[in-house]
């Protein structure tokens, strides 16, 4: 394997020194950027795209080319590859998100559901993972990522996007047991695919809650955070002779940091409502931290990008464990000059926080 | 003025003793109701409806008539009547959210809007809460509302309903005093829209801040929470004799009660990702509480939905300052047997912890 040339992502998550705070994008690899688009035209239909290691590989790198301060790349993929591997038969119609041709509604669904191995039902996605880090020659670390229980969950049993997941919560008050036992096999599920990453070169690795936020504070230990935990536990944790660090990131999750810290991960991905300087004095010594800018800052002009990323440098203040990140993906209408402009800003302004 | 018979909503909200928790549910008279829909489909447009004092007196009476655990009415209006007051041309298409004719996008638009005169501009409400005060005839006490400055700002920027709020985001960040304009006519707005329905017979208000979850910690400080203490300070606070209760409700605010709590209301809405005890621990010595089911609790069995009821009460614990709500509006598909369940389940599990 290549020596890392740039590795003050891995650092940060592990609360190295660093020179300056490291940063990436949720959804980098996306629609916001003209490439991506070209690429996106010529290569057919959504998933196609995912099971193509080739393009994900073509698509993963675009940013980096485009953004020399990127400090990681990730994984192109799809959050709901592991339902698909389950046989629910993942779709996309134009326009439209995610749907399922099956729907999980019952006892019986879920016990019929089979646990996929990540090498025989996900294998274009590790073949994505070794295409990337074989392209990457140690140019900045490779992370690898999953959606977390609790949101597979919420797409099988609506059958695709929801507003307020109607019928996951109606399955959840109604029948504990069936939704433990369909959370408990996307947890193994989630466990052996993050593995099956790390294997074949993920150096890291991160878990997406999206919609965990969306739980009473109650719900969300028992019916998101606990099956979080278990896979946590359940990860490699160090392979080629370095730690991996892993991320848990839920989106709304910022009432429940201190338990969150708990759950075993090395750093915590903090959507924008919450002050980074204050999710620090709760949780920093136990975990980095990941964030926070509201993704909607890009609409506004360079200076103010410059201004908000050097609030949030502020906030964290001096010291190693901050990752600097958008608080959620960026979308598809954002300039690509402001996310230059926003990253610019972040290896600018930080290096006075570190020594 | 004839005495209030049930009075025990106004006495939680000033956490007086009570003998059962009171209980009301946002949205309570909209379309989970048949009796509702039946009327709407007589009545033509919803703005139409909101603007006819017997309409919105008559719908607003129908889920009293339906629960009789009911504590509280609430007004039928729409949140979005001053923005409309102010010539923006709010309209409603068939199964889509709330537009505008006119969209706020330059400083030169925020200077020409007009501050609307509760009586001349928005009499139409003055009267609904009139004719329903009079109709109430002392059953249960009125509440008022409006929507707050920063949500009003959201829909008048964007011209409607929107997903991320970039344009009034963009707006915050790229002209801040724009938008402190705007939202300082809001307030100007909002503080004699409370006062004109207070004086036309409304016993409580609350503001509904729906939007203000989505803005980042720092933001939400300065163009939401400031605003809407303004309001507060210049609001008549006791009215026929009696203390009028404010209420301040910020959808996804749990992370910012203690700020919340220190702004002149007196009582805190909670969403559902809110545990009310530590809510209560946080920030209960100076503000009653009110919330806080998760609103899809209601598609699942009445069993599920009495065992969540009787969570959260426990989780309130003993003593007065508790207004049992849910955490948002309930939702059209609810079936009304459940709504019903939900609200007896209320009365009879709190009586235990009430002296």
């Amino acid at each position: 394997m290549t020596a890392l040339k740039n590795d003050r992502f891995l650092r940060a998550l592990l609360k190295q020194p660093v020179d300056v705070t490291p940063v990436w994008m949720m959804r980098q690899a996306g629609r916001y950027l003209p490439e991506y688009r070209a690429s996106r035209a010529h290569a057919g239909d959504f998933m196609s795209l995912c099971m193509n290691p080739e393009f994900a590989c073509e698509v993963t790198m675009q940013p980096l080319d485009r953004y020399p301060q990127l400090d990681a790349a990730i994984l192109f993929s799809d959050i709901l590859t592991i339902p698909d591997a389950m046989g629910q038969g993942l779709y996309f119609e134009t326009g439209e998100g995610p749907r399922f041709k099956k729907v999980v509604s019952t006892l019986a669904d879920i016990e019929a559901l089979p646990i996929p191995d990540p090498h025989k039902d996900l294998g274009y996605v590790m073949d994505a993972v070794s295409t990337i880090r074989r392209e990457l020659n140690g140019r900045v670390p490779l992370i690898g990522f999953s959606g977390s229980p609790w949101t597979l969950a919420t797409y099988m049993v609506e059958g695709g996007s929801s507003k307020d997941f109607r019928k996951t919560k109606a399955m959840l008050y109604d029948n504990p047991q069936a939704m433990h036992l369909l959370l408990d096999k996307l947890a193994q599920s989630v466990t052996s695919y993050l593995n099956g990453q790390i294997m074949a070169g993920a150096q890291a690795v991160q878990i997406f809650d999206t919609w965990g936020g969306n739980l009473s504070a109650a719900a969300y230990q028992e019916f998101s955070l606990a099956y979080m935990r278990k896979i946590v536990s359940g990860l490699i944790r160090e392979h080629e002779g370095r730690k991996v660090p892993v991320i848990m990131f839920t989106k709304g999750g910022g009432l429940w940091l201190e338990s969150i810290a708990d759950a075993g991960a090395d750093a915590l991905g903090l959507d924008w409502t919450c002050d980074i300087g204050e999710a620090r004095r709760r949780v920093g010594s136990k975990v980095a931290l990941q964030g926070n800018m509201d993704p909607t800052v890009l609409y506004a002009k360079p200076e103010a990008i410059r201004t908000e990323v050097g609030r949030i440098l502020a906030s964290y203040g001096k010291g190693s464990g901050h990752v600097f990140n958008l608080g959620h993906g960026i979308t598809p209408e954002v300039d690509p000059e402001h996310a230059g402009a926003f990253l610019r800003a972040v290896h600018e302004l930080s290096a006075q926080y570190h020594e």
